[in-house]
């Protein structure tokens, strides 16, 4: 999938939500725990509900590998029964790998070629030969940490060499690596306010924007200063919506609250002409 | 494992070397193919002949998550093969990993406590939250990327505010967190004079130092620059061991390849008195 499909994608769901499956195993409704394997049910009956209203699943990696084999099964089935069902959503591996070239060829190869995802998170301590080998799948991409969401974001992401600061060069200097068809980036909601600053910087690119919901990010915020001429957002809710609900209605429930968010994100893109 | 214990097995075995099993499918011997896994088979038998030169091993996880969940298993029947047949060894994941709070939960719980990992390498980018929860396990190691030994280290390790670099700020701020029994620092061997300024920050840690052999470093030159009055080094070689041989031999010709490094750091420990 390239910048311009995933627009056109957006468009006609009238939504940019991409819904996060952390799908923590000791957080499963009761109702689920006498099955096989629980978390691809619930994974399972939580898209069923929500594919309608959602453009992107984001899988968390590390919510499944730590369930061992057994996880890495059901983050493998979980993925094929999204990209079988619901072949046009964009399937993301929230992984946040990056590693010496060699290493990260192994992970690319992982996540792009070995399992169906569309793009996969790095961080990028590394530079630029720990991200080159994500951006070498044709219609793949990369998702670059730029500024997160948590509080830990003040340790480093803001250390300012001549005023530009470490998230601002991590966007300058990534930028000559990929383009608008294969990068994209992490821009956590916490302060929407950030988002003036880094559009300067990227005014086209997509960014993933986690942190609306149970990490307190304002939907609408995001939305007035993320938005462009191409939509240029995906904004992630998981908690928020996955585990709204406990009972045996918990997939209605999550399929009620992606779809409130899918109305307000229709509103935004109408209110900026962009559908 | 603590700062003073791996020190006493660093004495015993006279030696500061780990192995990194980055045991990439399409490298083994031709002798080894036909076998249910030949990786596992691949490294017990470079396990069985190194150990005696090693006080630790390196499991780089990208090796085996490309091989899905048979690739999960070979990694848990390494670590389990290596923690109970030679206990005395120092076991490190080498994964890379770093997220929110409680993302960064599930990654240390995977590898520390449901794999018997006594230490994971960790991205910190993310900052405090995102390396605190590896250091929740007595007994057991964070190991913070700071300088790194790729060509992609310049990206973004050298960013320097008021005159301080990125990878100085990591150490500074980073020994806040932990102490001298559960951190660590990735500290490259590409320029070992680069271990006289990072051993002004951190006189006292440990140092887990790639980049020996194949990537060009010099173990001379970081012993000279790094060692310090409790050894405070492990120095790692990947490749230049477990694939020296390609023979049915290639066991034989790795424990030969990690004895000349022993001899070399043996040298280097009585030099210094450490020994």
């Amino acid at each position: 999938m390239n910048h311009k499909s995933l627009f056109e994608k957006i468009a006609e769901k009238r939504s940019y939500l991409c819904v996060g499956l952390d799908s923590e195993k000791e957080k499963l409704p009761a109702s689920l725990s006498r099955l096989k394997d629980p978390i691809l049910e619930f994974n399972k009956r939580i898209i069923d509900s929500t594919h309608e209203f959602t453009v992107a699943y984001k899988l968390n990696v590390a919510f499944y590998e730590c369930n061992g084999t057994t996880g890495w099964n059901t983050l493998a089935a979980t993925a094929k029964y999204i990209r079988e069902k619901y072949p046009e959503i964009f399937l993301i591996a929230d992984a946040k790998r990056g590693d010496i070239g060699n290493t990260s060829r192994m992970y690319a190869r992982t996540f792009l070629q070995n399992m169906p995802f569309d793009a996969v998170t790095v961080a990028p301590y590394m530079g630029e030969d720990s991200v080159i080998p994500f951006l070498s799948y044709e219609g793949k991409w990369a998702i670059i940490l730029a500024l997160t969401s948590n509080k830990g974001a003040n340790d480093f992401q803001y250390h300012s060499d001549d005023g530009i600061r470490l998230f601002e060069r991590v966007l300058n200097v990534s930028q000559k690596w990929g383009n608008l068809d294969n990068t994209m980036y992490v821009v956590g909601a916490t302060y929407p306010s950030m988002l003036v600053e880094i559009r300067k910087l990227v005014p086209d690119h997509f960014l993933l924007v986690p942190g609306v919901g149970a990490q307190g990010g304002s939907l609408e915020e995001v939305s007035k200063y993320g938005l462009n001429s191409k939509c240029g957002l995906l904004v992630n809710s998981s908690r928020g919506i996955i585990f709204a609900g406990e009972g045996k209605d918990f997939d209605k429930v999550a399929g009620e609250k992606a779809k409130e968010l899918k109305v307000e994100m229709e509103k935004y893109l109408v209110q900026r002409s962009l559908i």
